[in-house]
């Protein structure tokens, strides 16, 4: 457990970056975690001309371009994977693998790059699904476990899981060469539904079933409405106001998780709006 | 009369000047109406680092960099002020001095840099009080004619109006030299209401009142309310939903209008929202 921070921001595509830089400036302790590569949407984008500003760039230049104006401000992006936020009352709580980070206010900048939710996901979360298996693990010492992994940092987890674990399945999402230890049974296979009574006991494959007593599903980001709970969502994206105020008090959210279009200085305009309404609710707080 | 556009956007802001950028990637045939210096907000700020991507650069830098962004694209601002803006039902008139423009849709992008109403202005809008004295100098033959000045320009409009007015009193609301014909009265003081019975026939000042059939006001630009006749005002901007939607159909609105923080990137990012609303919007009408 560390220093509290005032501002927590959730993703380092535009709309976390220009939180990022407001909060900066308006002097608030914060952290911003993503990854070093900013967004992959961005750095795949061949051609950008409706940034205002920046014209015949591609992507990967404007990444760049973004990258510059973060070290000349002195922030750098934690690489952390945040697994859930938890509102306290006071603070947040943000979970990661190995630690808890507490903030007073959030803004989720988390973009709509997360898979949709297998059948019985969202129902058995907390009840056999978890999405930190290396937080987890100690539960399912001797049982089986089944892991959903997204990309190839998942295959980490599965292997110290499979220190603890009587069995362990490996699903990938991805394609190989996967580096798994070789207690590890690697299933090719499709999910299609988590199923079980009180609490998990088997997931549904294409062409084969599983017992099974936890499912970790290894995403790159978990979507909003899984990450917070008790964060309203409608038609698929954070709701909120036009100061990006959320339902839950202190929590704010921008870019294209919360809504269309999805377009980049949308996104950085209310990344922007985001972290003052942050400042203005701390500062209202004191 | 000339050709109809798909979308007219008023202000050369950042919301109105990415509104444009949008509209051309759009392929909408468009005109922004504004002035070559874009902003003068924008061209008086000494140092802007919260514009992600740019950064220790003044407002000027950024400015220049936006018209490099626009030639690249060949986009033209043309120098009009916009007097009324009417709902015509499928489309809308704009009404400039001596033209009026025709479009199918408008995004409003005006700024806040526009002084309150005086006292009686509103009320006597249109029944004495205009805010184009080129326009309606025809109905002033040999009347008195007053005139607030709000800028250098409106001494033009002062000389012409004197050719056909009986007498014209002009107030500017700027510091000298004035360039005035000889007929025109200068009255330097401060106007504080518009008084009349079904007609304008007095301007009260703070230390003296003039008998008067008609009052000018001629500001750099007129408030949303007073621009666009039925508009929904909310606390003093221009009530828009998330899409940038006002509540007049194929109207639309984006930047400091439109409500606080007022800053530079949050204009960007509602300019590009509303010109994908109404190319949608356009797009759903054929």
């Amino acid at each position: 457990m560390g220093e509290r921070y005032d501002i927590a921001i959730v993703g380092s595509g535009p709309a976390g970056l220009s939180a990022a830089l407001n909060a900066k400036i308006r002097n608030k302790k914060f952290i911003i975690f993503g990854n070093k590569n900013l967004t992959n949407k961005l750095v795949k984008a061949p051609k950008i001309n409706n940034y205002l500003g920046f014209f015949g760039m591609t992507g990967e230049d404007i990444k760049n371009q973004f990258e510059a104006h973060l070290n000349s401000m002195d922030i750098k992006i934690t690489e952390e994977r945040i697994n859930a936020i938890y509102a306290m009352g006071d603070y947040f709580a943000l979970m990661v693998n190995n630690e808890t980070y507490e903030a007073t206010t959030v803004i989720l900048a988390t973009g709509m790059e997360y898979s949709r939710p297998l059948k019985g996901e969202e129902e058995y979360l907390g009840k056999g699904v978890g999405y930190c298996a290396t937080c987890d693990a100690p539960l399912y010492r001797g049982k089986v476990v089944t892991i959903i992994g997204h990309n190839k940092e998942a295959e980490e987890e599965a292997n110290f899981v499979s220190e603890l674990a009587g069995l362990v399945y490996y699903i990938p999402m991805y394609k190989g060469p996967y580096e798994l230890r070789t207690n590890i049974e690697l299933v090719e296979d499709k999910p299609e539904q988590i199923k079980g009574e009180i609490k998990v006991d088997k997931i549904v494959l294409k062409n084969r079933e599983l017992e099974t007593d936890g499912v970790f599903v290894l995403k790159d980001s978990i979507s909003p409405g899984q990450l917070v709970p008790g964060l309203k969502i409608t038609d698929n994206h954070i709701e909120v106001d036009r100061l990006m105020k959320t339902n839950i008090k202190g929590c704010f959210a921008a870019g294209d998780c919360v809504g269309i279009p999805y377009q980049y200085i949308k996104s950085a305009g209310e990344g922007n709006i985001a972290a003052l309404s942050a400042a203005k609710y701390l500062d209202q707080k004191k």
